[in-house]
């Protein structure tokens, strides 16, 4: 299943994005139906020669409007005139679970508004439309002057990019973002509108949106029905959103053309070699350690009660998902048939560029500098990844605020990432989010995170000397959760007004402890900075400029958690030894439960065995498609010719896992529910007949 | 699905007996439920250890006797006491197509009696009973004198072998095979009860038995209602079968210890790693060549007209059974992990054997010799593969007449294998079956053989000359075919009574190139059997011994299409990143069909969907086990510790293919029909009661 792939680097923490991230532009020939393509160059020769088909600036301004990027780390679209907007179960989960109580649980037995009024606010789910794209390349280059360094240049483009930021922003009012694309080889300033005000109005039980559970995750065949349905609200009343997807209940057939519109998170197929061995050894072994240790800690507290795995249910499922995801990755890169291939087109385009003496001069030493720096990150890895403590709430809280009134106080070029004044709305909505935090699970987290960062780093890291003074960390983890107010929305608000002398005077002791790892956080942050990012972004913007040069602009950037377009075709694939089908049915659904004897996680909710006569089983549940998506994309529409809407991407099959790196038509599929089975079951088993006919325009 | 895996050898043509046959014994300990043994050392321990359950003597005698060996190349039980016996459709598929005509198909239509009267005698259908098995390793092996070469020595053992065949048929009656167990460390007489009057009473729809076609052979999860009941008859009446399997309807669940009692026909897990080398490097590829260019010009064929499509439908099925087994294995050998971990025990063995300077002096040669015996072999293992002509119903009878008038002149025990007096019976009985010739399938099927074989031996090759005569092979064949009258069982017959001189006489042009042919055919099979079978046997034979010396009796031999029990659990495993459940039901069939939008090979017989309200669609259709079973076994019963049948094999999965050098119960899985989903559909889509009453002993 694919899940807020862009929350990789959340999970990761800490500077994976650094580990991960920056890096070159590949120069393979495209294979069909390959891409994650920006609006502003749609494949539009590709699609006519392959498909005959030429979307209309029309066509792609509705596809981009009825679009949705959900801030949580998955897309959606809308699919009537009045603000509903369609996503993923999983996409909706974290909200879900904010809204139940121990008394009523609607990720256990779903929810659905039956009018307007019962439609239920969510506490801190953003939702952005991209209203439009400008090109700032030349702008932002235009800072930088000859025989800057490579860390005085990297200040200045942040500099010029808060700018153009906060300018817009100021002029416009909607958020403003100027993304990096081609790694540095583009720079866009993404406008969008905002909705903050987004209230749940229908999710089947998760039973039903997860069936067959972390086994099934990322494979197909599949019998999920991964949906949810919110309403954009707009001065407390539901939202004209007279650009959304018309809604197909016939939904795709075998060999249909299709279309995929949302954010996909992140991939690292331009990436050179020396990035990729980086990952391969420092990165994912690295993070699936850290991630497995936290998923055992927290299967054995939802063990302990219904309450606690209601709480850590959210959380397990998105490490699941996570270890899941990154393993298939991981095996990527151990596979040494791909990193031959890899090697090969990087020795390719070296060659090329070596060939033509302007082009060496001017990119040809791009691939080793990034080499060098690689290297020299080696020894500082560990303090990369282990300064912090992952999956806590009040940790990650606390310390953001001690950052947030420190970074306020610069000029807005400075601050750190996260920071701008752009940025500033949308982290005040998350960092004052009312969603409940469940101290028990907290203590866990924090006492797991500081146990590791105390073995990985020893007693003596300044991080570790700040945080524990010495004292085991399941004692200081009790004694932070038992003290701390920063679970209080309140008190937060409180530090976030009172700024800097605020937090300054505060004895809570989670804003000590955030005090006194701050500056060992910041300054490894900066030496990354300095020594990593600041070579990479140069070299990657070479490597970038080569790549058009070389190959022209034929391709489509890596992922960004931005606005993407991709095209293909629905289509079985070879599996197993057979051929897996281009969709699944109701029946199959009944076949899988039935074959683990009804067994979690392949059970079925109550009303399917109540209801099953009334359902027409041969409605496709599941269908598979060419796409080229990776994680961010689930919730994305899937899309006719027409524009209308005929599917839900929720997933890929473990064959796209690898799509990280490389896409494969042969195998990789992104993995969509059907539109014709969310209506028969939004009408037979839920009792949602009048918000099916909302959709189904009646 | 697992077909006829003993026909391995027929397909595979001249020799490859030797190519994949003769070898060693392996050293691995063994895995959970992994072997194939013998009924005369049962895993007794194994069993108690594992399960708690101790099969009695009783409880073996019983399963023994009530399982059949269909010498077409499968498995099979008795089901009732009145001689019905249950197997495989595509076990019965040659007899089906035999007695289909152009205007009555059973294959496609499926097949009732609705009486005995409408009970459809079979044409040249053998089935056997394993009545009792005696040691006389020490009798073969006392001819074996000091000082003897080693084609002596194969010489005096297969005459010997020949001399106990004879006595024990002229004194009681039996079937009597010598075998070779432990690639020589055992020798066995095993009697057999024959049936030669067996006769068809009800086969499903080939689309219901192999829903899914090649595409879901050998794979799973599966939906094949892959069975066929036949009834053994003596003196024109129902035999009496008392030793027959309780029919249990309920079918076998998950975890349940299960029994699987048939023959499975070879593996090659005891074989040294220089003759899987061989194996891997002459023996598959070109096997594979050849097979996948005779399925290519039968589907050209097939695809002319609906009746070549019935005609050749047979032999189409068992080549791409074949060929994705084979397949399988192939990859298997090249796995590089896989050759490692065989070379490892290959190592451990022989380090042990070394170690003891008794054992080093008698058996430590052995493994050098066998490699030097294939390395020998290289240069003339075209000439053992090609000179032949495979697939043709009319090549095979001539040669098979010539070879035996010549044959039965000599004594016994200097016979070819094949022609001995305790094997005439069954030979005769196949080569005067009255089932149809094609004539213009077997033309291109003999134009395809003799082109092959002179492309591949070249214009001066003994047999190439004596089957073209510097003519083209389509010209030849299509004389052959059009003059001769062998395709007649009555001109076959006489040509048998009236001996080497009716033969020598014959201007049937067939006879005549048999007759030519011969020489060259007897040539190369003299030159492998003194030069490489000799060796093997002998090598064979020292190695047997020195694992009995080194590890004990305590496993089991590599399978010799004779009566083997294999013991395991119903149970899921590991597959294509989730898991592949214990079964699956009759919802998934649907499932399946409507998946590919009722395309063939994933349509339904019309009956599926006209009656589909009458069935109960949780009725389980198909589920694995871990028992270890491999091509041959096809049509075995599943046992329950009750000795009660709850199953029918029909295949493996996948991941089982690599069985024939290694078992691994981690993935490889058996693959069987329930018996629920028998009854369930023999009542309510086949009008089939009173049989199913028959079955459950109503």
């Amino acid at each position: 299943m694919f899940n807020c792939r862009s929350c990789k680097k959340l999970i990761l923490m800490l500077c994976l994005a650094t580990i991960l991230g920056a890096g070159s532009i590949s120069f393979r020939s495209l294979t069909a139906d390959e891409g994650m393509w920006t609006f502003d160059n749609p494949p539009t020769k590709l699609l006519q020669d392959r498909y005959g088909f030429t979307p209309t600036q029309e066509w792609l301004d509705h596809v981009r409007l009825a679009s949705i990027r959900f801030n949580d780390g998955g897309s959606g679209s809308f699919v009537s005139a009045h603000g509903l907007a369609l996503t993923n179960h999983h996409v909706a989960l974290g909200q879900l679970q904010k809204v139940s109580t121990p008394e009523k649980d609607y990720v256990k037995d779903g929810f659905l508004a039956h009018s307007e009024a019962e439609e239920m606010k969510c506490p801190d789910l953003e939702l952005n439309v991209l209203e439009s794209m400008e090109n700032v390349t030349a702008r932002v280059l235009a800072v930088l002057k000859p025989g800057m360094s490579d860390k005085d240049a990297l200040d200045a483009r942040k500099a010029e990019i808060a700018k153009i930021e906060k300018e817009s922003m100021d002029a416009t009012g909607f958020r403003s973002d100027v993304i990096s694309l081609y790694q540095g080889g583009e720079y866009w300033l993404y406008r969008y509108k905002k909705y903050t005000d987004v209230r749940l109005v229908f999710a089947p039980e998760q039973q039903t949106a997860f069936f067959g559970g972390d086994p099934d995750n990322f494979t197909y065949p599949r019998y999920d029905i991964d949906m949810a349905l919110f309403r954009a609200y707009e001065n407390g009343k539901p939202a004209d959103t007279p650009q959304y997807l018309k809604w197909n209940s016939k939904g795709s057939a075998d060999g249909d053309l299709v279309f995929v519109s949302g954010n996909p998170g992140s991939t690292s197929r331009l990436e050179t070699v020396a990035q990729l061995d980086f990952a391969r050894d420092y990165g994912y072994p690295i993070t699936l350690q850290i991630l497995n240790q936290r998923l055992a800690i927290l299967q054995k507290y939802s063990a302990e009660g219904a309450e606690q795995e209601r709480q850590a249910l959210n959380m397990i499922f998105g490490i699941q998902n996570s270890v899941k995801a990154l393993t298939g990755e991981y095996n990527g890169l151990l596979d040494k048939s791909l990193m031959a291939k890899k090697q090969k087109e990087e020795a390719d385009f070296r060659a090329r560029v070596d060939a033509n003496p302007e082009w060496r001069q001017d990119y040809g030493s791009a691939w080793s500098e990034i080499e060098q720096a690689e290297r020299k990150f080696q020894p500082r890895a560990k303090q990369a990844r282990f300064r912090g403590v992952g999956g806590s709430r009040i940790w990650g809280n606390a310390l953001t605020i001690v950052e947030y009134v420190a970074e306020v106080q610069k000029p807005d070029g400075q601050r750190l990432d996260g920071f701008h004044d752009s940025e500033l709305e949308s982290l005040k909505f998350r960092l004052l989010s009312p969603a409940p935090v469940y101290p028990q699970m907290e203590e866990l987290l924090i006492a797991d995170g500081l146990a590791r960062t105390a073995r990985e780093l020893g007693p003596d890291d300044p991080f570790v000397k700040a945080a524990l003074g010495g004292r085991p960390a399941d004692e200081v983890a009790h004694e932070l959760v038992t003290n701390t107010k920063i679970g209080d929305a309140a008190f937060r608000k409180s530090l976030l007004e009172g700024g800097a002398a605020a937090v300054a005077a505060s004895n809570d002791p989670m804003v000590v402890v955030a005090r006194n790892v701050d500056p060992s956080v910041r300054e490894i942050r900066k030496w990354v900075e300095d020594n990593v990012e600041s070579v990479e972004t140069k070299a990657g913007e070479q490597i970038g400029k080569a790549r058009f040069a070389v190959y022209g602009k034929s391709t489509y950037p890596d992922a960004t958690f931005t606005l993407r377009l991709s095209y293909g075709t629905v289509k079985g694939y070879p599996m197993n030894g057979t051929e897996a089908p281009p969709l699944t049915t109701l029946y199959g659904l009944y076949d899988r439960s039935l074959s683990f004897n009804k067994k979690p996680p392949f059970d079925l909710a109550p009303v399917y065995w109540e209801r099953k006569d009334q359902l027409d089983l041969s409605t496709p549940v599941n269908f598979v498609t060419t796409n080229d998506i990776i994680g961010g994309n689930s919730g994305s529409p899937v899309i006719n010719r027409d524009g209308e809407i005929v599917g839900l991407i929720f997933d890929g099959n473990i064959e796209s896992l690898v799509g990280d790196f490389v896409y494969d038509d042969s195998t990789n599929r992104a993995v969509a529910v059907d539109t014709a089975v969310m209506t028969e079951v939004m009408r037979k088993l839920y009792d949602a007949g009048s918000l099916a006919d909302e959709l189904e325009g009646r």
